[in-house]
């Protein structure tokens, strides 16, 4: 018998529970009977156990303890700590991105797996890429952390009122789980952490949460959605109903009222988007048949047009056997990885497959101070007892005995130790950026340090000097490089005009690229120039009106 | 009585002790008798405790213990999280960085203190702040831990003997205490985490510690040192010493011999850097008179030639009182604050002046697995009492009553749980990257993935495409565009010729810049073309030369 592989993509419960239930079964199996390697692919050595993210912004939970590297869990799998490229069904192998050498490597396969989840499908909504902080990962929850202190850092030494206000109004978009668990956590954090700060007043924070539904928690009965709903207002977050997120930029979030298609401004700096979601693209670009994006497959896990090729967990749609799909939901990825690993060791050895029917355990959301809601087996429970049950069943489930204990380690410290406020930078400022302005919105102000290069990919902006508007561009242009060239400060003030996209680069590479590529260099003398001719003959224009 | 100003420069020991000195004795004084206000400027918003830094690494301490909010050891300080630019004697003034609004801010000062600690002279060996990791804050720590982790994945998934034995060889420059107690630690660690990987033995790494001194902890006696020199060879160490760390690249790390001056290559991905250090470069550039580049102050904190200027901790050369210039340790640095912080009241106040006298407590240095030396009035311990002494001193040390019981309680999971060994990825690959090649060191080889641009800085590097070196290049030149053009893997091998300093672009950015930056495009068209040119001669050379 020939040697079969199986290849694994994705590292959330899907793709990993289906490792470790393989490396389990063939433990048990007779090498001569079946020969398999299995590879995993995953883009991190660890799994994120998401249900507690929420627990690390508001630091109840050490950062690492919702993390459990895969190498325990899957024991003997080969681990490729990769990205996807591209998955080549006719041919029967994926490629993976370079790792540390830049070298991609192709891997074929005999039996493939795909799981990989789902992400923020950022191009439904300007600015969403550049400017909202996502909430999947454990790096996006340490992001938003440590943005929420660098807020109370910076509103304390603010003495703008306006932009105080921008700096201490914290919105998230979508009101499922995901947001509802994650802006209660940060409420608790924040409240907690601002009694450090003693120029910042607990009453300046404002906390808005924007949901395009009528009422938040549409997943669970509509009795325990308002016990939520009551609770987080009497905590002072504010509710947004009924509305889309329309438009984010660095100082505000944009919103539509569904009904009266009516478009408000919230002025923030902190916009958290749990939503919209779509499956991996490099999935879209297979032949795979698939319902809304996501792969189809049978009761089986097996793809429905290509056997040998199996989906599971947030990109798959999986008959759940009651009727309907399987909901994105860690439970029913857990319980689709053992029908999955079962059938195709059963395809291998030429047995009987399995199929999958589930209806479902319990619902349970977290809402922050030791309260929660929680729908377990028909029966209801909202407070302080769903809250005790949601973290015993939690701990319960989480992979790997020494994770347990350390989060259990550190619940009980939550009791009577203060919340931690430091503010850990991983941000690297250095880098090239994309940003998006929205209408109205200044770039920078004259008088301003001038720190970057910008570039208009699209849109409009309009620049000002002393109050007076003296030219306006758009696409194509470069913006910002009269204080970068000249060592000052920003000689104009800059304002989108529409929204308005543009890429910018930091100034050490803009030194390093004036200097090293050629022709860059004469290219920005000559915009240099035409610029302060402009500029000139502007000034005469109006030296000549006013006098 | 007008109000007073002190500014204090500088987050680590040295200056949050003289803010938290000054901020407790400001609440005896009635306010009509000194009416101070008390402002630090702190990069971050915490403390680090350097000497638990080496835990981070092997994961016996979690990250966030061994950092310290500042506001909560000087509640009251108004703090600025900020970068200082500029120190404006003159003027009595200090020029702050822009924080996310991009103006710089200029503080008046009536007294300034000047606690900006040392930091890694990059300048003195070629390569070292493009490839070694520093070990000075928790970032160098975490960025450390996840470099370590990343290599024995890599390693694990690669084929490459050679590449395989780069990646496990781990090296540390600086045989003091932080570089010391630093490579312990990682040989902890590295021996532990190395069991979840299947295809990596622990006979393959290979750790190496380069010190220039003729032994190791030189500040420690003799025979401390020998202790601690035997146990960590036993423990697989290895030890260069009268080396001089010469020059660091993404491959390997040269080595000079002190007196033979023959220079020596160590194949490794890895160098940790300890030394070499300086002061911070803007008090460099002040007029206040120095001693070796630290400030020179008397023993009452002061500035010698500039009253109303003091400084403190490794940025000043302070005299102990016993006949030599305070060694640059928290220990003298945390004194010197009270002295500094009681001097400033007393100015302001007309009173008499304290005098700095300090002779030292003890020495300590953990040597990993719970064994460690210490040196305490007179005595001299090693092994596992030493190790339970530096675990008390430390853990009584650290600022905060939560911070010792976060510790404690870290130490005792330590005691009973696995390390961990998930690798967090907080590096920004799409960042302008500056990169050194040593002679004779690849870039890139033919057949690659095309994922950067790089411009040469200096040096000369040759093309060589199938065995055969077809041009060679240098200063001012770009390499690796045809790849990112043509969207292709590399045409050629490209390898330094001598030492060599490039910028390096991600294809992202490259991209971007083609279709943004006016002329970019032209030029990188014909540059490309030249080279198609120059390569299709080339060619029809060779196939004249072997037909």
């Amino acid at each position: 018998m020939e040697k079969q592989r199986i290849v694994i993509l994705g590292g959330g419960f899907g793709g990993v529970y289906t490792a470790s239930e393989l490396m389990r079964r063939l433990g048990h199996i007779h090498k001569a009977k079946a020969d398999v390697e299995v590879i995993l692919v995953s883009e991190e050595n660890y799994i994120t156990f998401q249900p507690l993210l929420p627990e690390v912004v508001s630091g109840a939970v050490e950062q690492l303890h919702v993390i459990s590297p895969i190498r325990r869990i899957a024991p003997g799998v080969t681990l490729y700590v990769r990205k996807v490229e591209k998955i080549d069904i006719e041919n029967k192998q994926v490629q993976l991105a370079p790792g540390l050498n830049p070298r991609s490597e192709v891997i074929s396969y005999d039996h493939l797996v795909i799981a990989m989840g789902n992400q923020l499908a950022h191009h439904m909504v300007p600015g969403l890429f550049e400017h909202a902080i996502p909430f999947k990962y454990l790096g996006d929850a340490l992001r938003l952390r440590n943005h929420l202190v660098q807020m109370l850092e910076e509103a304390s030494v603010c003495k703008d009122p306006e932009e105080r206000e921008r700096m201490l109004t914290f919105t998230v978009a979508g009101g499922g789980f995901s947001g509802v668990e994650c802006i209660a956590e940060m409420e608790d954090f924040l409240k907690k952490a601002v009694r450090a700060f003693p120029n910042v007043s607990r009453d300046e924070l404002r906390i808005v949460l924007i949901q395009s539904d009528n009422r938040i928690l549409p997943e669970m009965k509509e009795k325990l959605a308002n016990y939520a709903d009551k609770l987080l207002r009497r905590r002072g977050i504010e509710f947004i109903l009924e509305h889309y997120l329309n438009e984010v930029s660095a100082d505000r979030a944009v919103v539509l009222d569904k009904k009266t298609k009516q478009k408000s401004v919230i002025p923030t700096r902190t916009v958290v988007a749990t939503i919209p979601t779509e499956p991996h693209p490099v999935i879209i670009d297979t032949p795979l048949e698939k319902q809304k994006g996501r792969v189809l497959v049978n009761d089986e896990m097996e793809s429905i047009s290509h056997p040998g090729v199996w989906s599971l967990g947030d990109c798959a749609a999986v008959p759940s056997g009651e009727g309907y799909f399987s909901p994105p939901t860690a439970q029913y990825a857990v319980r689709q990885a053992t029908i999955c690993a079962e059938n195709i060791l059963a395809t291998i050895l030429g047995k009987p497959r399995q199929h999958f029917k589930f209806a479902g355990l319990g619902k349970l959301a977290s809402l922050g101070a030791r309260c929660a809601v929680a729908e377990v087996m028909g029966f209801t429970f909202s407070g302080f007892i769903a809250w005790v049950m949601w973290r015993a069943i939690y701990v319960g489930k989480m992979p790997g005995l020494d994770r347990k204990v350390r989060v259990f380690i550190d619940w009980l410290k939550d009791f009577f130790l203060p919340r931690d406020i430091t503010q850990l930078n991983v941000h690297d400022e250095q880098k090239v950026r994309r940003e998006h302005l929205a209408e109205g919105q200044p770039l920078f102000h004259q008088g301003d340090f001038g720190d970057r290069l910008y570039f208009v990919v699209n849109g409009k902006v309009e620049i000002e000097v002393d109050g007076r508007i003296v030219n306006t561009t758009g696409e194509g242009d470069v913006i910002g490089e009269m204080a970068l060239l000249a060592h000052q400060s920003r000689s104009a003030t800059v304002r989108a005009t529409e929204p308005t996209d543009l890429v910018s680069l930091p100034k050490d590479a803009f030194e390093q690229i004036i200097k090293y590529v050629p022709g860059a260099a004469d290219a920005m003398a000559e915009i240099h120039e035409s610029r302060l001719r402009h500029n000139a003959e502007e000034q005469a224009a109006a030296d000549q009106t006013s006098s």
